[in-house]
């Protein structure tokens, strides 16, 4: 197989299988420099030009960003592979011209170039154009993952922008504390043991019933109060204040 | 020491210091049946009044919602005790009236009660009214937990301000992944190992570094794709745009 993209999902999909014992025969990405480290890393080659690709593989799998998935599957060489992508909310590729097969291999992660993850929890959902490569795709994915299944292109994008949602945007409210908290010269580590235990909290309670705090319990002193502590900051309070009315008026409503 | 509440923190501080060998002597709450049950739970007695409360006892903690602490002093029993409250919010307590010797021991974690947590990680932020009562409060918390600080009223509130953030507002989101998944028979499960790496990453790196994600990379169409997918769930929505709106403007304003 070859991989298109030197990005965070490309580097860890390419690292998880070339240990998996997958042959990654080359790597193409835009950016030579990334292309060039990742091939290092996988024992691979790198190529130069989407055209330079070598047409005989299995598999091309594209791991660009979601805009580049269609520039990239015309500019592949004339071949008869399966050609996939990594995309959480890119339909299923139908490209008439050279593929009759395709597929899609979404793993549902959050990546870091410097942060290796152990793959084998990390769901992987599979679409196809057909059984075989289905298969195929499938067989791919079970070399890295215990956590394999298959779901039609509505329902990623439904899954992606939930994915979203639990990770960037917990993220950006995880980036508001740190720097309120670096104002106040409190260390943000302090945060961290509640950080996990939200996260771990839901393994065994539903959402709904996970929920606590001062708009939970429609405590509109507290939140005036921390309303007013964010005079200075109106991007944090701006959220502090639609997220608080959404639970008072989910539980009190 | 006795304790004044039966809610979540109660509960889960009175278990914890019970382990630790600590005696607690009485509970009161004004909800007679869950006194009861912590007060069989932490092998204590329950009493039906707050003046009922024996005022020969080194302790008073007050683990009641914020808005009933000034009150619960009030009605304590004349005495020469420790008063101290559990609240992220309310100021040191400086009750003139009994009380010379006032605390706050605030720990600082999301209580469920039917689910114990391991106290050594939580922090416990400690405040006094002056250095004997400190030390003692620092010794108490010190049996519970090994991660006990001291923060004055102001950085407190911060602090429980920026938890309401990072655990509250993450579960709300959790919440509406919940229900949309639901709605098109995705299993949330499939969310969960995208949680916790979202929890553990920003262990190893400041959450400015972690943010990935369409708004990460202004990828706006995949954000209008799921604007869209989010029509019907205005709520969700409105979450959605203002997050990723922000998100936008930091990396790419």
């Amino acid at each position: 197989m070859s991989i298109i993209g030197s990005g965070n999902v490309a580097t860890a999909v390419s690292i998880a299988l070339s240990k998996s014992g997958i042959n990654i025969l080359e790597i193409f990405s835009p950016n030579i420099n990334n292309a060039k480290l990742l091939a290092e890393k996988v024992n691979s080659r790198y190529v130069k030009e989407l055209g330079g690709l070598c047409a005989d593989t299995d598999l091309f799998l594209i791991a660009t960003p979601d805009k580049e998935v269609n520039n990239v599957i015309h500019k592949l060489p004339q071949n008869q592979s399966i050609v996939a992508h990594t995309s959480g909310s890119h339909a299923l590729v139908h490209s008439g011209i050279n593929q009759q097969r395709s597929g899609v291999f979404y793993p549902l992660q959050t990546f870091t170039k410097d942060k290796e993850v152990d793959f084998k929890e990390i769901p992987v959902c599979i679409e196809a154009s057909d059984e075989n490569t289905s298969k195929l795709l499938f067989q791919l994915a079970k070399s890295i993952s215990n956590n394999v299944v298959t779901l039609n292109s509505e329902q990623r994008q439904y899954l992606h922008l939930t994915a979203v949602a639990v990770n960037n945007f917990t993220n950006l409210l995880y980036n508001h504390a740190f720097t309120l908290l670096k104002e106040q010269n409190i260390d943000f580590a302090l945060l961290r043991p509640l950080i996990r235990e939200t996260a771990l909290k839901i393994t065994d309670i539903n959402p709904a019933d996970a929920q606590t705090g001062p708009a939970r319990r429609n405590d509109t002193q507290t939140i005036n109060k921390h309303l007013e502590l964010l005079d200075k900051h109106p991007k944090f309070k701006e959220i502090y204040s639609l997220l608080s009315n959404q639970i008072i008026k989910k539980y009190h409503g």
